[in-house]
């Protein structure tokens, strides 16, 4: 019953950001329990089944603490203090289902809440928290045989730098050792890096899940850091005056070669796909376009679209690519000022699939229902994409 | 220069806990540089050639700033406001060389330095820095083929759980189909979890780099959560009590055939070794003590010895275990009473290790030059431990 009446107000309220706003606030139901990302041991910040977030900060003598997570548009979460010293608020309304990164400002300094686990985000570690979502299962940890997770160092001549990425390898990757897999790279966005598929889009979890539903073919995921445009070190820069020529080459020229050498991979486009939520939708469309060779399947997540002017300026892309997918979450598209991407181009991305569906394209469109340009579009997103790679 | 004016100054100190006081303060050398572990771009916290740490903490409006780092015994460092609302302090004198935790006091709320990574320990993530290390070479990042970290998800029946694991595989081991490798299971200490060998410990870079150079056969570590005694969820007990029952349980039961059925490893006690700092060597102890016939390989970091009554009561110990090594930092044993773990027996560690020797068994003893109860002895004692291991 709580499900339902969370899954209600999710589909009756109106998105602003990261949160929604209900014309009339309901009662607080009062049966808040400790986030799934608290830190070992730790009782705030709760989530309640309506998808309100309360938190609690002992800072005794501070003047004023605030919570940079709430509803939008409306400034965060208001804190009070309380006569045992502790700082409480709680959201004016319910978030979103799936994850959402925030901070905490304590008598004007930034710092994350020392009850959550941190994620990387904004270019930095911030605190985590997840609204359970109803259709959960498909990232829960299952009973099913599981994939592992490893971290590789690669050396990148052209960026003169030892680099980092994950790699997902499927169940039974370990045992069959005459087999060979086909591989899919998939980028994080702005201000995230290698460890955010894993850590908050549970990518392996999904494949996992997957695959002991025989929904998908097992499959390789890489994941690297993508963002090579600093303006100085650690300093990223904007979209708009993007290059892709670094990221491209590390990539292209460093990565897979690495990646092909130490696994059992299929090494020819048919068997390669590349995917990206955001910015590394972004990314994923200018190295793809520019490589119809390389990858036959892509996948762009709240990161972009194609359209027929797209294509039709690619070389035998028609005959190439076998999946050109395309998802937003819905209220990206209710607003799309507001979800899209910086550099999504203005035109509107579900005429833009029917196109190049009419055109003959493997156009498919997916949009993820009551969210927004957070997680819980990406994980859905990666949870549709997979089962549609690797068929031919 | 630098270098050995800060290996003069490590030499000279007297340990306190984590730090070490000079007798006469000498003069900061201005060559403060943002600490390695700093989150990218960030400036502060930073370490001079000296081994100062310099902390910068903007918080314009709080009343109160403190850093738990310091000197031992000195209470941490204290921090002042500055005219543009930053506070900043430099410890009061060298730290040892090697990786701290630390944690930040702002108006009584316990919170993380936002410049830092995060590390679990305290049965927390805290904020950690590094002072360079005069042999900090031994755990670089070097251009030499790189083994691979992966996390694993097993089952755990006898906890109702799926617990996870981390698994170093070495350079190579994809490749060679057809070999199989030795085991060491390497365990963390009190308020750690599997996490910390490969973040804090660089386990994987120590391994990559003794291969690299043929001092050390490549094997297989796994390190897993060993903190099975739990009084409620997330507050685990102490070590007086501790119960090594639900732990061995996962670990021979559960994670060995976990790791035996997924990984190409040499399933018997002569190619299997087991290992730990600090909680991790009680750990190692007991579980070894109990079953000489699983593993022959042993190792103790900070954490117990065997005196000879120990090993005269376990039957058949001398004829199977191939190495017995035990390790300290040298403020440890300069005074045991600060540096020794719960439980670790009074008697003179370095005499128990030369009485085994005496008695036949390849009995090793190591102390880390200068370090405490810290991560640098730990690093340098598996720099120590694995070129004896697995060599019969």
């Amino acid at each position: 019953m709580r499900r339902y009446v969370a899954a209600l107000l999710a589909t009756a309220t109106t998105a602003i950001t990261a949160g929604s706003v209900l014309a009339q606030p309901p009662s607080i139901i009062e049966d808040f329990k400790p986030s799934a990302l608290n830190q070992p041991g730790q009782q705030y910040p709760q989530v309640n089944s309506q998808g309100y977030v309360r938190f609690r900060i002992a800072a005794p003598d501070a003047k004023a603490v605030h919570m940079s997570l709430g509803l939008g548009g409306q400034g965060g979460t208001a804190m009070t203090k309380g006569d045992d010293g502790a700082w409480t608020g709680t959201t004016a309304g319910a978030l979103d289902q799936g994850f959402h990164y925030y901070h905490l400002t304590v008598d004007g300094g930034t710092f994350n809440d020392p009850g959550t686990l941190n994620f990387y985000g904004s270019t930095r570690w911030e605190s985590g928290i997840e609204i359970p979502a109803q259709d959960a299962d498909f990232y829960a940890v299952k009973d099913v045989p599981h994939g592992q997770v490893q971290q590789i160092l690669f050396a990148s001549p052209s960026t003169a730098t030892t680099r980092r990425a994950y790699v997902y390898t499927p169940p039974g990757y370990e045992k069959n050792v005459s087999a060979r897999y086909p591989v899919l790279y998939l980028q994080h966005g702005w201000g995230e890096d290698e460890t955010a598929w894993a850590n908050q889009g549970h990518a392996n979890l999904i494949m996992d899940n997957l695959i002991a539903s025989g929904s998908t073919r097992p499959f390789i995921i890489v994941m690297t850091y993508g963002m090579t445009n600093d303006v100085k070190p650690g300093a990223p820069g904007g979209l708009a005056s993007f290059d892709i020529k670094p990221f491209q080459t590390v990539l292209l020229n460093e990565l897979i070669p690495y990646v092909d050498g130490h696994f059992r991979t299929r090494a020819d486009a048919r068997h390669r796909a590349m995917a990206g939520l955001s910015m590394g939708g972004f990314e994923t469309k200018l190295i793809a376009s520019a490589n119809p060779d390389k990858f036959a399947y892509i996948g762009l997540f709240s990161g972009g679209t194609y359209s027929l002017d797209d294509v039709n300026k690619i070389p035998g892309f028609k005959e190439k690519a076998k999946l050109v997918f395309v998802s937003f979450g819905s209220r990206e598209l209710d607003n799309p000022r507001r979800g899209a991407p910086p550099g999504m181009p203005p035109s509107d991305p579900r005429a833009n699939a029917a196109a190049l569906k009419d055109a003959g394209f493997n156009s498919v469109f997916y949009v993820s229902p009551n969210t927004a340009h957070e997680f819980l579009s990406w994980r859905r997103s990666l949870r549709e994409f997979a089962p549609l790679l690797f068929r031919d």
